[in-house]
């Protein structure tokens, strides 16, 4: 397997911990999301992925965008460990969860819309930083409640296993560190994302870690 | 089963669409996103749904948040019509392009963040309105692309049978049609989306066929 990745991106940072949680080995191709424009606005890149989003995974025959989406294909074709419970209700709560990150927080705050805010918008850094705190603000406080009565151990978000919900807590942990959210509110998620960190697979996903960090 | 619904919401309109495609009977609960502040904001509601979005399917003992996990339980707990095809590489495309509609224009077009442009940021209907066509531009010319490369008969997103993309196709379009967003740089997903609103299910699913449409 190929995956298209970018060390900060938190979209691809939670197939590297998918990829790692499966014990898969796979190509790392980085593509810089800032440097001349971004690599994955050029046309090369956009013919394998009109999405022009990172990250992009390459398996065989398929190519797939959207992290979600490729997890699930993971989870679909190499069953083991798995990412998901078994029971119906347990698996939508996962992917509730996994998708209050995914589609409520954080494509709020991706690079394309803080540029727009900036240009045309015309905001200043302060305003920008204070929309990115604001939606982080608003899904980790819905996060906080759902992890009071879905997490089992204070370990996982669900129940007691690592499951989709975790590899989409993680990255979005970190970037809310980076932009220096308040994390005090989030005690439950704090002390979970603390445990996750410390697992090798999430540990080997970091975007410190990355071959093209910087 | 009961559907915190509005009318409006797309992802509800999403639900809607999935339990007629299965068949399944369901009762509307309806709740107001704009009068007196917003019905989803009180107390009770948040209590049930700490997410304090729409919809909420209630089915039993669960309690399910988030459109697309919604539309996930209902394929596995009710797998007749399936709403994703057989191999894993085509249920990635599938899912692939629903999450872009899901995860990378809806949100940004969010009653809420529309409602924040304006308070505290300042911008007026004009900005507002840009800020909701660029961000459907740019993800329905990247779905144009898509479609061209795997729908099979100008009537689906992929292959040929209804599939959770359509699903998320029908609302997107309906929203975009509401704020005049220019549709003619997309004639593929014109004819797919004309096609799918015909369809009984689709049609009993649209905000005017509801209960609390105004």
């Amino acid at each position: 397997m190929k995956l298209y990745t970018y060390f900060r991106s938190s979209a691809a940072y939670r197939v590297r911990i998918a990829l790692n949680l499966k014990g898969l080995e796979y190509e790392s191709l980085p593509r810089h999301l800032t440097r001349g424009g971004g690599d994955h606005r050029r046309s090369d890149y956009l013919a394998l992925n009109p999405q022009g989003l990172i990250p992009l995974l390459i398996d065989g025959e398929a190519t797939i965008a959207q992290s979600l989406a490729i997890i699930e294909y993971l989870e679909e074709t190499h069953p083991e460990p798995p990412l998901l419970p078994r029971a119906a209700a347990e698996r939508a709560r996962v992917r509730s969860l996994a998708l209050l990150i995914a589609c409520d927080i954080h494509p709020l705050n991706n690079l394309r819309v803080l540029d727009y805010l900036r240009t045309p918008l015309g905001h200043d850094t302060a305003a920008v930083s204070d929309w990115y705190r604001h939606w982080v603000a608003c899904g980790l406080r819905a996060l906080e409640a759902e992890a009071a009565r879905a997490s089992r151990d204070q370990r996982h978000l669900v129940g007691s296993d690592v499951t989709l919900a975790d590899i989409c807590l993680v990255p979005q942990m970190y970037n809310a560190r980076r932009f220096d959210c308040d994390l005090e509110p989030y005690p439950r998620l704090k002390q979970i994302s603390a445990h996750l960190e410390g697992l090798p697979a999430f540990a080997m996903a970091a975007p410190e870690a990355q071959p093209d960090a910087v």
